[in-house]
C-alpha cells in the first residue's frame, strides 16, 4: 500500500488555514497515487491547544474542518488528528481521536488510550482515555492506529525516582487481538535535544516487538514554547528505519509498504550533531513565533557578550537581517571593548542599531532617590536601575516601532536568579533561556565554525554583567562549568542535594547553588516564554510552588 | 464516636512545621477526650505541593513525618493526609492518600479515586487513580474515607459545555458495598468566592444520598495564589449541617456522632456575604504569602486612584501599619486630587509614604530616545515609559529596603491588556488581579461601610490612568459595568462572541473586548501571581496559547 506521511505546520486554531494545508497535501498525495494520507495529531487544530478546547465553537470548528476534509477523501483515504465529543454520560468531554476517512465519509474512530500529563503535557485535563479498541481494514492491510503516547508503554527513564511504566494498559497489546498487518501512530511530539534518538529507538522496539511495520507522522513548527522536529519515518517489522522525513522542515513522502527495506541513503543527511539541531530548533522557534503571530521584526539589546551576540546571530537566520535591529546601552561601568565587540557583530550581519547611553536616565533615578534612600549605601538597587533602564529604552523601542523585544538570558542565569526582573529578564520570547552557559559557548563555536561570525573576544572575555566596576560573573557564582552539571543534575535529574556532593562537587557551593535555585522560583514565574530544547526547561513544564520550604 | 475535626494551616514542604502542628493538635484532640483526630489532605506536606512531588527526598520525608505522627497516636487515632508510593510496577508512582494511623501503627490506607485536572488542579499530574476499595473499622463505626474530589461525582456546571459527569466511577458506591456507618472527606479545597456553598450543597446530597453522617476536614490558608477556607463541618444522615468551623482561621473542634442534630446557633456567624468572604480571603491570602515566604514589609505605589487605595487597605489590614510603605509618583498628567486623595488616605489609615516626582526620568528617556524615535509623534510608548519609570522607582525601594511590591492591576484591566507590562504590571504579588473593576467598587464601599477608610473622591471619580491629558478609561473601553459583564461571560462561562450578542450586548462592543482579552494573552503570560478569588482567574488554573489565530 502506498501511504503518504504528511509532515506539516499548524497553527493552533487556524481553522481555514490548517484545513486548506490538509486538503492540498491530500491532492498531491493522490496525485502521486499514495492511497492514503496520514497527518499528525490534532493537526485539524494545532497541537497543543490547551484550555482552547473547553470552549464549544472550537470543537463545532474542528467537527467542521473534519466535514471539509472528507469531501476531498475520494480515491484516496485519510487519517487526520482531532478532537472528538466524548458520547458516553460519563467521563472527560472529549477524546484526542484519528479519524479515519474514505470515499467522502468517517469509517472509523480511534482514541488515544495514554494521555501524557507530565512535563509539559496536560492531556488529562482536556481527554478521557480509550478503554476500548479496534483495528481498520483498508485495501490489504489491517491498520492498528495508535496516537503518540500510544506506543509509550515504557517511558525512558530519565533518573532514578521516575517511573518506567506510567500506565496500566497497552494499547498496541490489545489491538493485537485484532491481527493487524501494519501499524501507524499520528504524533505531536515536542523536540528536545536528546529526544530524537530515544523516539527512534521506542517506536523500533515498537515494530520489532508486534512484528509490524510502523508508519509514523509527526508534526512540525514551533508553538510558543515548544517546537516540534518532525522527523517522521516508516519502520520495517524487523525494527528497522527504512524512510525518514527531515527534521524541522514541512515534507510530503510517500511510502510502499511492500517495500520495506532499509534505505541505505537519504537525500538529507540525519546525523545531525545535537548542537547542529539545537540551532535549527531555536531558529524555527524564533521564526514560527513571529510568523504565527503576525509580527516582523525584532530588537534585542547588544551587550557585547556572548548571550546577546548568539540571539542576534538566531534572530537574523530566523527573520533576515533587515527585521533586526539592535540598541547598544553603555554605561559607566561598560568597559570599552563592549561597545567595540558589539559594533563588530552588528557589521558582520550587517544588523541596523542605535546607541544609546543610559547614564542620563541612570542618573536621574539615582537623583530623585537621594531624599528616599538617604543615606543608604550603594548596593544591588543600583545594579537593577541600570538593568531596568535598558529594559525600559528596549520596550519603548518595541511600542514605537512594534517590533518584538528578544529576551537574551541564559538557563544558567535563569536557574540562579542572577538577572534583573523587568530589566534583562524583559522581552516577549526567550531565545536560549533553555540553553546552559556551557551549551552558549558551544553554540557560539558551532555557529563560527565555518568562519568568525560572533567576535571571537566576545567569546573569550570572562563573562560580566558589568553593572559595577571590574565585575564579573565569577565573583558571585562558581565557574560555570561546575554550575552548569550542578545545576543539570538538581533540575533535569532531581537529584538531591547529598547525591550531588556524592558525584564530587564541594558541598558548599552544591548548596549555595541549589538555594539560589530555590529562592529565585518568583523570578521565574514571570519571565517570558522560552523555547524549550532540553527535557526540563524553565516554565510550563516545571511547576514549582513559589510559597514553600525549600 | 467523639472526633476531632482539625482545621489547620500548612506550609508546603515544611515538613518540621507541619509535623509539629499535627502533633500537638493530636495532644489536644486527646486532652479533649476525642477519639480520632481527622487533617486535611496532603496534611504533611501542604497543598498543592506541585512538582516538588517528583522528588525523592520529598516523598521520604512525607514517610518520615508519618512515623513521627504516629508515635503520638496512642489513645487516639488519626486520619492524615499524605502522598504514598505506589507500590505496583504498572501506573504513576503515587497515590493521594489518607492514613488511619491506631496505637501507633498505619492500620489502613484509602487512595483518591477521583483525581482533579481542571482548572488550578494537575493531580494526575502525579497520583495514580485508586481503583480498589476498603472501609475501615474503628470503635463503633465502620468508617468509608473518601479524599476530596471523591464525593463529586456530580460537578456543579458553569457553562453548558462543562460537563457534570467527569468521571467513570463513584468511589461513594464502591464502598457502600461494605455497609459503613460514618463517611469521613479529607480535603484541600480552594476558595472562591461562590465556592462554599456550592461545597455545603455537594456534601449535604452526599449525606442524604447515602443515608450516611458526614464529617469533612479542609485546609486553610494560602500558597500563593490559592486561598484554602477551611469551612469544615459535619453534616447528620439526613443532610443538615449539625457542627461547622469557621472559615478562614486554624481550628480544632470536637463533635459526637450519636447527637447529630443541626445546630441552632452557632458561636460566630456564617452568614458572610460573598463580598465579606472575599476581603477576608484576600487578607488571609496577603498574610500568608508575607509570613510563609519570610517577608513583612510591603511597598505599593499610591495613585489616588481606587485600585492602589484597595489593595494598600488590604495590605495594612493584613500586614500592620507599620509594614507598609506607599510610594507617590505624580507625574506631568496627574490631577491635583491625585496627590491629595493618596495623601488622605495614606493619613486615615497612618501608613508612611514617599513622593517622588517621575518628571525628571521621564524627560530624561525622552531626551535620550530623541535621536531614536526622530520624527515620530508622542503615542501609547510615552504612556508606558511613564508605568515603567514608576515600576522601576518601586522595585528600586524594594530592592533596597527589602519590601514586597504588591501589584494594584485588577482583573478587568488584566484582561484587556489596559496596563503596562513591567510598569504598572509589576509586583511580586497581584492583590486584586481576580477582582473586576465593579467588585473592586463594591469591595471599597464594604470597606468604607462603617466609615470612610478610603476617601469618597478616590471613589466617585471616573477611572483614569493618567497617562496624558485629560484621559479616562472610558476613552478606550466601554464602561466597567458593560465590560464585566462581557469579561465575566467570555472568560468565566467561555460563553462564544454570538451567544454574548444575544445577551443584549452591542456586537461591535463584544467583538472589541473579545479581541482585547485573545490579543493580550502575552502580557498576562508575565504578571505575578494573583490571589484567586473567583472560580476562573488568570494565571495557573486557566492555560491560554500565546501564538493561535484568535
Amino acid at each position: 500500500m502506498k501511504i503518504a506521511l504528511c509532515q506539516l505546520n499548524f497553527k493552533i486554531a487556524d481553522f481555514e488555514g490548517n484545513t486548506n494545508k490538509i486538503i492540498s497535501a491530500i491532492k498531491e498525495a493522490k496525485s502521486k497515487e499514495a492511497e492514503i494520507a496520514v497527518f499528525s495529531e490534532l493537526a485539524v487544530c494545532g497541537y497543543p491547544p490547551l484550555d482552547m478546547l473547553e470552549n464549544k465553537d472550537f470543537i463545532d470548528k474542528c467537527e467542521k474542518a473534519i466535514k471539509q476534509i472528507s469531501e476531498y477523501c475520494y480515491g484516496i483515504a485519510a487519517i487526520v488528528g482531532s478532537p472528538v465529543i466524548n458520547t458516553d454520560e460519563f467521563g472527560k468531554k472529549l477524546y484526542n481521536s484519528a479519524i479515519f476517512i474514505e470515499e467522502g465519509k468517517i469509517k472509523s474512530t480511534h482514541k488515544k488510550s495514554l494521555l501524557p500529563s507530565y512535563d509539559v503535557f496536560d492531556e488529562y485535563r482536556y481527554f478521557e482515555p480509550n478503554k476500548s479498541w479496534s483495528t481498520v481494514n483498508f485495501k490489504n492491510e489491517n491498520i492498528a492506529i495508535t496516537i503518540c503516547e500510544d506506543l509509550w508503554v515504557n517511558q525512558p527513564i530519565e533518573n532514578s525516582f521516575t517511573r518506567q511504566k506510567l500506565y496500566t494498559c497497552s494499547p498496541m497489546d490489545e489491538l493485537m487481538k485484532f491481527s493487524p498487518t501494519l501499524m501507524i501512530n499520528i504524533a505531536s511530539s515536542p523536540f528536545s535535544f536528546n529526544h530524537a534518538e530515544t523516539r527512534k529507538t521506542v517506536l523500533c522496539e515498537n515494530s520489532k516487538k508486534y512484528n509490524l511495520s510502523l508508519i509514523y507522522v509527526n508534526q512540525i513548527g514551533a508553538n510558543t514554547e515548544l517546537i516540534f522536529d518532525g522527523g517522521s519515518m516508516a519502520i520495517n517489522n524487523s525494527g528497522n528505519v527504512f524512510h525518514e522525513l527531515p527534521y524541522f522542515e514541512e515534507s510530503i513522502s510517500i511510502i510502499e509498504t511492500t517495500t520495506t527495506e532499509p534505505l541505505i541513503k537519504n537525500n538529507f543527511s540525519h546525523n545531525n550533531s545535537q548542537i547542529d539541531k539545537i540551532y535549527k530548533a531555536l531558529i524555527l522557534g524564533i521564526r514560527d513565533y513571529f510568523n504565527k503571530v503576525g509580527f516582523k521584526k525584532a530588537i534585542l539589546g547588544l551587550s557585547g557578550g556572548i548571550d546577546s551576540a548568539l540571539v542576534l546571530v538566531l534572530a537574523e537566520q530566523a527573520l533576515g537581517k533587515e527585521n533586526v535591529h539592535a540598541l547598544l546601552m553603555p554605561s559607566r561601568y561598560s568597559s570599552q571593548h563592549s561597545v567595540s565587540d558589539a559594533l563588530m557583530l552588528a557589521s558582520n550581519l550587517g544588523i541596523t542599531y542605535d546607541l544609546v547611553s543610559i547614564e542620563a536616565a541612570f542618573s536621574s533615578f539615582e537623583s530623585s532617590l537621594i531624599p528616599v534612600f538617604a543615606g543608604k549605601q550603594p548596593d544591588i538597587t543600583e545594579e537593577n536601575i541600570q538593568a531596568r533602564v535598558r529594559g525600559t529604552l528596549l520596550m519603548a523601542y518595541s511600542n514605537k516601532f512594534g517590533n518584538i523585544l528578544l529576551n537574551t538570558s541564559n538557563k544558567s542565569e535563569a536557574a540562579v536568579g542572577y538577572g534583573t526582573l523587568y530589566g534583562d529578564m524583559a522581552g516577549g520570547l526567550s531565545v536560549i533561556g533553555d540553553l546552559y552557559k556551557t551549551q552558549v559557548y558551544q553554540l557560539a563555536n558551532f555557529i563560527n565554525s565555518h568562519g568568525e561570525i560572533i567576535p571571537r573576544n566576545t567569546i573569550i572575555k570572562p563573562p560580566s554583567a558589568e553593572l559595577r566596576p571590574d565585575q564579573k560573573d565569577s565573583d558571585s557564582l562558581p565557574e560555570y562549568d561546575i554550575l552548569d552539571k550542578i545545576l543539570f543534575a538538581y533540575i533535569e535529574q532531581k537529584t538531591p542535594l547529598e547525591e550531588i556532593v556524592e558525584q564530587g562537587f564541594e558541598k558548599q557551593i552544591v548548596e549555595k547553588v541549589i538555594k539560589l535555585v530555590n529562592t529565585n522560583e518568583y523570578k521565574r514565574f514571570q519571565t517570558p516564554p522560552i523555547l524549550r530544547v532540553s527535557s526540563k526547561a524553565f516554565g510550563f513544564g516545571r511547576r514549582m510552588p513559589l510559597v514553600a520550604k525549600y
